[in-house]
């Protein structure tokens, strides 16, 4: 194949679990190619992405568990980590890719600006990308809807002194690390010890929070958290935990975080995520307060498949950028990628 | 001054009314120079612009009504005109501006994106914006809000088949010239003969649709609209036209405006302007139908204020964009400009 012409974009699918199936179907109805796909989980090894995906067809590319294997026979330009929200549990994952020059792109809610939350591996990360030549981005939902949307609705703004936001999610849709991060099943003294004072977990939006004043121009002051169980006021059946949660313990949490800035203007951010009953749907609204007051929102949105979506339109945007942990406040704003989704080999 | 520093941006204000008076406030708070006001109206000429935009304090500078006169005695950076809507009766204005090589952003609805509207004037300014080294931008509430608000929330959505709004605003709010465009004060005969089948007037939406199927990547088949009058349904009173309108005849008019694209991907955006009864709020809200269908919006927006602000914070990109009619689609996203708002001389 020739320079200045079009190529398939090459993916290994790592973590094939509830987004990574999605992720894969959207990969490949874009016309992508999966090269690769990984996960520890033994119901799924040895069994074809395109069963695993909820394809009528076989792709002939199977789920392995080893990482290096897949990873050292394929020719990837680009893996897809939907493994762990914090990036000390995605350290390694991301260490196995970049140090072979693969782009990154993950679901990691922290690695969407994680340089205040763990800058040590952020920055060694970055110093690693760089020197290998490849790309490091955190995306998903938060991408577009948290971070994207209000700034972009500011530029319609004159004065702002805040912007208040309220986000949920469902903690059943993102499997069981998500689940116990948010202490869903603790008891409120139990959730008081572990998750209440950990800042060794920021909330989504403290990540979120601070990109959002990066692409604004504010600098940090501070950026506080306060997390506060929310309780079941009946027993409550958890499919993640496959469990009952008993009345009085919590189904999630609700964190608001504040962040301040030099600027004085303040960005607050609620972030609910708990087992959802029947009926309910997520929450994404903002407020900019200001001149004048701008209220914003988007209804029950359908936070799996934005993430997902947002995920596969943000590749080529990786592919293009400069190499290092280079963060979504620092990309182009998300573009919907039309079909088929091709690496231009001539550009960057 | 050196050159590689900062300057004031040097505006001219050209038409004082309704819009003007605000954006001589929002450009006066964000730091800007107004070197210039221009406007027919004989209550305000010779007026300070410091009573006008309803500042404490004198500026010194009085609004005039000869456009050539004032344009010749300051070195104005750009121009912002908030006259007509459309662009034949824009035409004039802006080449007064263009041929003096000063920038130009106007309020004009169809100025956002004319390129199918008002083809030969577009073209016409265009080839000489280029020759006289000034660039001419149209941007308002619909530059963020019609059109790159849909564009980023799909940047968060795999797949599109349609993307469906509507947006409605008081024609109280703009003064005459809007009012009669949109048939206010007109029986239902009048409005049929006249408004209802003169392709001549776009529907605003027409404009947004086509410059949002740009930003998309989608190439236009046909847009094409229908003009249905918002008919009294009791005497209601415009301030703007000074009179009742009687039950029965037009307060308004709703278009339909519908863009196919050889995509097969629909937009079809319902315009309302109409006078406003006590209590009715605009409305801003979108869906896109695919996967996943995703409904978004503004909770009654505040057109005027939003339409202002988006124009001053646009200012910085029309100075560094490139010469000619460069249409919205073209330059990046609104950014909401901090105080003040200084032009880099060592840029562009």
């Amino acid at each position: 194949m020739n320079q200045g012409t079009w190529d398939k974009i090459r993916v290994v699918q790592y973590g094939c679990g509830k987004m990574g199936r999605i992720l894969m179907r959207y990969l490949l109805e874009k016309g992508a190619e999966i090269v690769g796909a990984i996960d520890t989980d033994e119901s799924i090894i040895d069994h074809d992405i395109g069963e695993i995906a909820g394809l009528n067809r076989q792709t002939g590319i199977k789920v392995k568990c080893h990482e290096e294997t897949v990873l050292d026979n394929c020719d990837a330009d680009i893996a897809i980590l939907a493994l762990q929200s914090y990036l000390p549990d995605m350290h390694k994952p991301i260490l196995e890719c970049v140090t072979r020059g693969i782009n990154v792109i993950t679901t990691s809610e922290e690695a969407l600006y994680p340089w205040t939350t763990s800058p040590a591996i952020t920055n060694q990360l970055d110093a690693l990308a760089k020197r290998t030549g490849c790309t490091i981005v955190g995306s998903g939902m938060q991408d577009v809807f948290w971070v994207n949307f209000p700034a972009l609705i500011a530029g319609g703004v004159h004065k702002i002194s805040e912007i208040e936001g309220a986000v949920s999610y469902n903690v059943e849709d993102y499997g069981i690390a998500l689940a116990r991060a948010h202490g869903v099943g603790l008891t409120p003294e139990e959730f008081e010890k572990t998750v209440a004072h950990s800042l060794s977990m920021p909330a989504y939006v403290w990540n979120s929070n601070e990109a959002l004043c990066m692409k604004m121009g504010w600098s940090i002051e501070k950026t506080q958290q306060k997390a506060i169980p929310v309780l079941a006021d009946h027993d409550v059946k958890s499919e993640t935990l496959g469990q009952v949660i008993k009345k009085g313990n919590a189904i999630g949490m609700s964190a608001v975080v504040t962040t301040l800035t030099h600027q004085g203007i303040v960005v607050e951010t609620q972030c609910i995520g708990k087992v959802y009953e029947k009926g309910e749907g997520d929450l994404c609204e903002f407020t900019i307060h200001g001149e004048p007051d701008t209220r914003f929102s988007v209804s029950k949105p359908d936070t799996v498949a934005h993430t997902c979506a947002t995920i596969v339109n943000r590749i080529p945007d990786v592919l293009h950028a400069p190499a290092g942990f280079f963060t979504m406040d620092k990309l182009p704003i998300p573009r919907h990628q039309t079909y088929p989704m091709f690496l231009n080999i001539g550009e960057c």
